[in-house]
């Protein structure tokens, strides 16, 4: 099964490296728009017509299924990127969701979703975590740590400083924290320390890990073989490709 | 006289403030691409692909000049954008540097320069200070005062933690601090504390005012006047001409 994964950068590598790793894919083909990321901070109707772009673009390589690695354009522009495609599309909100449904989560535990100003102001976590029943939902936006990852800051003072700033007005202490965004799972490691220095050990959902569990799901078939990779971006392929083959491991 | 003003988004408007403010122009046009923003991270071509667009778009207005606010796109475009014009371009970056050369500062006095990954890495500051003969001059990359002053954090803990983080080991106290991209003026009194905390107060150099200076010196025929504005946006322009009646005091 050939396959491809859309992001706005880099950031979804860490979700391809889920769908790499399960070795259950002919062929992975990333693209990343480069170019023009971060859409986070853009307007709805940007995202939209950037990813309709990418559409196009993957119409070129034959694939059976898209995967929208991007949270922004998960919680923006999924339906009409599916009026224009002619494979199917997923993307890791939904995924995010279901693999919440599928732990041992409790209707009344307290679930926090951080995302980017797009991905949180779009509603469509706490929509959909709504329509499943869960009732405690914080959903805050968290947009620093985009840029601070993209730094290379995974821990110390101004990571420490940025998760006070966010997380210091909580109303409550989450038990399940989604990650919602790419970027994010490179600092799991800091946030989950920081909730457990101010009490019990939160558990934090990883897009890419959710969404090969729902892929599993939804496609039982799926053997183990050998899985090509190819890389594209609108910028700066080269770096790209370096940046996966050290995620990636290849 | 009637001008152009181009940015990657509205940092640029503490460009146009100052140009505003002196009442010395007919009209002023601004144009943020803020569907794109921002620049600091991207591609040399990629940001030349982009400003050659904003040459387009300003050559349906009759402009007399066209002043680039945007650090990167001065560092970077400016002789292409020229290829393209029928109207003269100045950058904020010779301006900032000129106002530095006309003021007080002595060959030997220890200059810093703080900007964007493009800016920086461009060595534009750093050769056109070295050609007028400084000699203690330190460059370094400050990308994230730009998403921290979007999110709207002008001073705090935050700040404090990412100030330290670039700043602790530089090698000289500064006596001059180019503030090299549009957004730094706003932390313009957190980073004057900073430094002024740890010895001598250093001295700013904000590219609006120093622009200003440098077109009074080439236009020494401007007289005051009444200024009309027009505000313009790849994307969200009325967040744009929000913004613009707060900081220009429209």
């Amino acid at each position: 099964m050939r396959i491809g994964v859309f992001d706005s950068g880099v950031g979804g590598l860490t979700v391809m490296r889920s769908l790499y790793k399960s070795s259950l894919f002919s062929e992975i083909i990333y693209f990343g728009d480069t170019a023009r990321v971060p859409y986070g901070s853009k307007d709805k109707n940007t995202i939209i017509r950037y990813s309709l772009e990418a559409v196009e673009f993957f119409k070129n390589f034959n694939i059976e299924l898209l995967v929208v690695a991007c949270n922004s354009v998960s919680a923006s522009a999924i339906p009409q990127m599916r009026e224009e495609a002619n494979f199917p599309i997923i993307g890791v909100v939904e995924a995010g969701v279901l693999a919440l449904k599928n732990s041992l989560v409790k209707i009344d535990d307290n679930i926090l979703v951080i995302g980017t100003k797009t991905t949180i102001s779009s509603n469509i976590y706490q929509r959909l975590l709504g329509d499943l029943g869960f009732c405690n939902i914080e959903a805050i936006e968290t947009g620093l740590f985009v840029p601070i990852v993209e730094e290379g800051i995974f821990k110390g003072k101004v990571l420490d400083a940025t998760m006070e700033y966010y997380f210091q007005n909580l109303k409550r202490h989450p038990k399940y924290i989604i990650l919602g965004c790419t970027h994010f799972p490179l600092i799991a490691s800091a946030i989950e320390e920081y909730f457990t220095k101010q009490g019990q050990k939160p558990i934090l959902i990883h897009s890419g890990d959710a969404i090969m569990e729902y892929l599993k799901n939804i496609y039982p078939n799926l053997r183990e073989q050998d899985t090509q990779t190819k890389f594209f971006a609108s910028e700066n392929p080269n770096k790209l490709k370096e940046i996966a083959k050290q995620w990636l491991n290849l």
